[in-house]
């Protein structure tokens, strides 16, 4: 049995090859098929005589996606797809399908959509699922490299600390409710003063009404948290992460990255250092460039589109005014009304992928911050335990995998960088 | 700055370290502390002199757990625990805690999970979740190795198709009821169509109100899927997963496998080949040693135990009834009645930690399954299509994370195997 990825090994050899009619085509007297067997695509060749007779009859009851049993010989063909051709010697069909939906034409995402189940077959889809597992290994390999320990936060958390209204929830057997974590990074700090430096990486969660093309419901981020880290140490480690993500893609996946036919320009100009803004600096530039906006609100899509756009990389941007962000944030010692945080923004209109801060390290100021945020204290008491117990400044950020696997592979909508979105009006299949 | 682990490096040098307290002695005029910095432990030496007499006189106030900044030399002690020790020539507390709640003491496990998020801090944890972040690298690996590709599956899924007792439920949004996912394979199989070989690795679900020492309601599996396997595709490559693991902890994880004081014979002992007895021949075994059980009922902990205890490594027992078994597993040919399917147990009593089968390929099989049951089929379409178009024969099986590094690390509960567990009675912190 051979992987059809693997044919170089065997030219000249007699093999079987199993999977999937992926195109068929008569010419004359011979018959060509395309198979694929989720390793890649080989071209086989039958010719009449070469073959059983009624192995070469069955050709004609193939369809699209007919499964199947293929023997021949290996031959290296440089105008083939993937450099080799078989000569087919045996063909059994396993089962052979009616009307598989997914023609090769044009579909509506929404027919897609619902077959995603099926769409997942299809050379560009298969190459996306690709890009993601060699970013999910990247990211690994990073952070074990610089000594980060893999941390796994809940998913079912006990408190609703930032409102429910973005939160999925459920009872919990007889102790009330549960709801489904937004982010690990309360419990990231709390091993992060165990272990020093610590990552997670999961599913998380947002029972948000939103549709735009960057929102899923569930999505995964890998997040990371380590004692004295300051802003500065977490910008870089941001930095390392994500060229070292682009770098490797680009290494091991430039035959998915043709398929999805990526202009891999802007991934190679994604090398340190990468350029860092303050939020005035980011503000000015929008006001100067006829976006108005006043000084202590959030930019949204539409602004970190403006604002990624003058940069070839990503681009940090730090130091956002404290009132529009998390009750967690250290202030900047320099102006107090500042948080010492940091969100990088994706080249090309992809948006925020990254979002950290140094987070409040002492215990009075962060009972005022809970008070300022009207958040329950008694909830979070073992977080403020956290303060209590040998409190140390550190860091963190979050990284969201699917805008960064939608960057990387040019996707107009992060729906396809996950193998079953979930979103506002899909829980299907 | 240095972590702790690399000291080795910076003999005879100043450095300095950062971390919290572990350990205040004095001798005399010399002061000892043993400080944590989360790669390690190290014992600092202070000698009036040798450092300022302010910073002499902090040692006093310090209390375990505090947090500070040391100046030291490095000099190789082989006495210390790691092997150096440093002599201070600095001293900076940052916080100094007041009554830290875990003393070197017993304390009831009610109160060390009450404190998780401090309890994570004690060597022994530490040494856990450093060999649970090695299973995850171990897994990983495997199946790149083997060519497998990650594919994660939703948590959020719209069928409770086998029942919602045990499973967690959530309103999603406008679209009615979500359950969160009890496991990926559904899905997987679907992927295993595009991609041939596929895994999946993430948090799953159980609402059971069982409380033994083998179960938590969210707990991570590690999930395989292969299209053209069969069920002896499937034991190898089991078999392959776990004694890969196994060495790599031991290879990478003897220092904390000390820690906990795990005797590592029985994981020595855990190389290929694993023994593999049909249910017929371990329900015999059963009856011989007096345990009375009927042909047809699937075995309970204690059953895994006695059937384990046999076997100086992990068995494998196949060919369960089908009776007892879940409604996609492939009937074996020699045998209707029996499933072509696998369970892996653990040795010393931790069960079973591996679940598989060849799963059924045929349409009208599925669709008779579904209906013996009593499983509603139109939430299942999707995976029925998978049979509709280009079935072939394919096999899987989930990991279960927490009891494998129980067993690993010779835990006698899974609670410890995670790093915030979640249990029937039990959400918080």
């Amino acid at each position: 049995m051979a992987d059809i990825a693997r044919l170089a090994d065997h030219v000249g050899q007699a093999v079987t090859v199993r999977g999937w009619v992926h195109h068929l085509r008569s010419s004359g007297k011979i018959r060509f098929l395309v198979v694929r067997d989720g390793t890649g695509l080989v071209q086989g060749v039958l010719v009449k005589g070469q073959l059983p007779d009624g192995d070469f009859q069955e050709f004609d009851r193939l369809t699209l996606e007919s499964s199947l049993i293929l023997e021949g010989l290996v031959r290296a063909e440089p105008r083939a797809p993937g450099g080799f051709e078989l000569t087919v010697t045996r063909l059994e069909p396993l089962q052979i399908p009616q009307d598989y939906p997914i023609a090769p034409k044009e579909h509506g995402v929404g027919f897609l959509m619902d077959h995603r189940h099926l769409w997942l077959r299809s050379p560009r889809q298969q190459a996306i699922l690709r890009v993601r597992d060699e970013v999910f290994r990247a990211c690994r390999d990073f952070f074990h490299g610089q000594g980060f320990v893999l941390v796994d936060t809940p998913i079912l958390t006990p408190t609703a600390c930032e409102g429910t209204t973005s939160l999925f929830e459920t009872d919990y057997l007889d102790r009330g409710k549960a709801y489904l974590s937004q982010s690990g990074q309360l419990y990231l700090e709390a091993a992060a003063m165990a272990l020093g430096r610590v990552y997670c990486f999961g599913p998380t969660f947002r029972a948000e009404k939103s549709k735009t093309r960057r929102h899923l419901t569930e999505f995964w981020m890998v997040e990371a948290e380590a004692a004295f880290f300051t802003l500065e140490d977490i910008m870089g480690l941001a930095e390392g992460l994500v060229s070292y993500v682009v770098q490797e893609v680009l290494a091991h996946r430039g035959q998915e990255l043709k398929i999805l036919e990526r202009d891999i320009s802007p991934l190679e100009a994604a090398v340190p250092p990468f350029p860092r803004i303050s939020y005035g600096e980011a503000l000015a530039r929008l006001n100067e460039g006829g976006q108005e906006m006043a000084w202590g609100e959030d930019f949204g899509g539409d602004e970190e589109t403006l604002i990624s756009q003058a940069f070839d990389r990503p681009v940090m941007v730090h130091r956002y005014p404290r009132q529009c962000k998390a009750f967690y944030m250290e202030a900047d010692a320099a102006n107090p009304e500042l948080a010492l945080c940091v969100d990088m923004l994706a080249p090309e209109g992809y948006g925020e992928i990254i979002g950290g801060s140094q987070r409040v390290a002492d215990l009075e100021v962060l009972l005022t911050r809970l008070a300022e945020h009207r958040l329950p204290r008694e909830p979070l008491e073992w977080y403020l335990d956290l303060r209590r117990y040998g409190s140390v400044p550190h860091s963190g950020f979050g990284l969201g995998i699917e805008r960064l696997v939608a960057w990387l592979c040019g996707l107009k909508h992060v729906r396809e960088a996950i193998p079953f979105p979930r979103l506002l009006d899909r829980l299907y299949p």
